[in-house]
């Protein structure tokens, strides 16, 4: 059984958001599974000194541009959320609490939240809000609040992080086929060829 | 007559160096032509506060794997080159002076220089060398090294790089579509799905 194909992604990043649509079929046609891993951005681009994307003069104006256009031609719900960017440790607390549990509804539940923010426009901050996406998938409320809080899900989450940037993650998406690393949903083609060929 | 497709580039990139590879087949496609414009980066970098992708923690060993992979898939000669970045005025002044007085061979100019550059490793920063490039093209070699001195096409190409940035060109390949931004060689099935389907 080949190993899952890593998926790693930050809950405030726009491309992210639309490469989650696209990685577990991916995989699927390739008789892969996935292991999603969200991690915070925020930390990582302190390390390479990078800014959110709609914050840099030019490249700024281009991705909002890039972000709505893509949105229309994978027919994916896209709006440009406000407040953006947010900090999102508590839907990404709550993704490994739920992952340690059901790694299938935590997929769903990334899914849900990332719709919330990016296909609604609707801020995903707070932790009541996160329990409002996770609540309808049959996800405990009370247990999931308590997991967002707990210091031992903040130490997860840094953890994940940590290990994230230690293996050279510096943007969302990023993904790894057997080790080999692919940034970005510009390159969920060129995976899907490295599957496919077993790469160059 | 529709307007040629702009191909925006840095001498001193490779991924416009293997986007130089594939625009004018992609143009051809699609029925269309293109016009290539030298541009200075470093000037460009300067605006957006961005730094050369090999000096960039993480995102730098990522891209020169990147690039070694990117030869193997598009199987285009590539060799890291030593030094890296360079300065380019040289070549992008020879590309501008040969440009006026015939577009096509300033972008045999521009694939042969890049092909020194890229796929040979060898420095392409100063006039002499860039005059050896020419030189077997059936440039005039004295007349493209005064060319390359002159203070009037140093002037036109610094007037291009202005005239790129107020475009919003942050970044090497770039590429319009009848006005539409594409950023990246990642970007170029884009472009041609663009060009195929009329764009979303």
């Amino acid at each position: 059984m080949p190993d899952p194909i890593e998926f790693y992604f930050e809950f405030s990043s726009p491309y992210g958001y639309f490469a989650s649509y696209e990685i577990d079929d991916i995989a699927a046609e390739a008789g892969r599974t996935t292991k999603w891993k969200a991690f915070m951005l925020g930390v990582v681009f302190k390390l390479t000194g990078a800014q959110p994307l709609s914050r840099v003069p030019m490249k700024g104006e281009y991705s909002i541009h890039d972000w709505d256009r893509v949105g229309r031609m994978t027919k994916v719900d896209w709006v440009f959320p406000d407040p953006f960017p947010i900090a999102t440790m508590n839907a990404a607390r709550a993704f490994y609490w739920l992952d340690d549990r059901d790694p299938e509804l935590a997929k769903q539940f990334a899914r849900a939240a990332y719709h919330r923010y990016f296909g609604q426009g609707a801020d995903i901050t707070k932790a009541e809000t996160v329990a409002d996406v996770a609540e309808p998938l049959g996800v405990d409320r009370s247990a999931l609040l308590e997991a967002m809080a707990d210091p031992v899900m903040k130490q997860r989450l840094k953890d994940e992080t940590d290990a994230a940037a230690k293996r050279g993650v510096f943007g969302s998406p990023f993904v790894f086929v057997d080790g080999e690393p692919f940034w970005g949903v510009d390159r969920l083609p060129m995976v899907r060829d490295w599957l496919r060929t077993g790469g160059w």
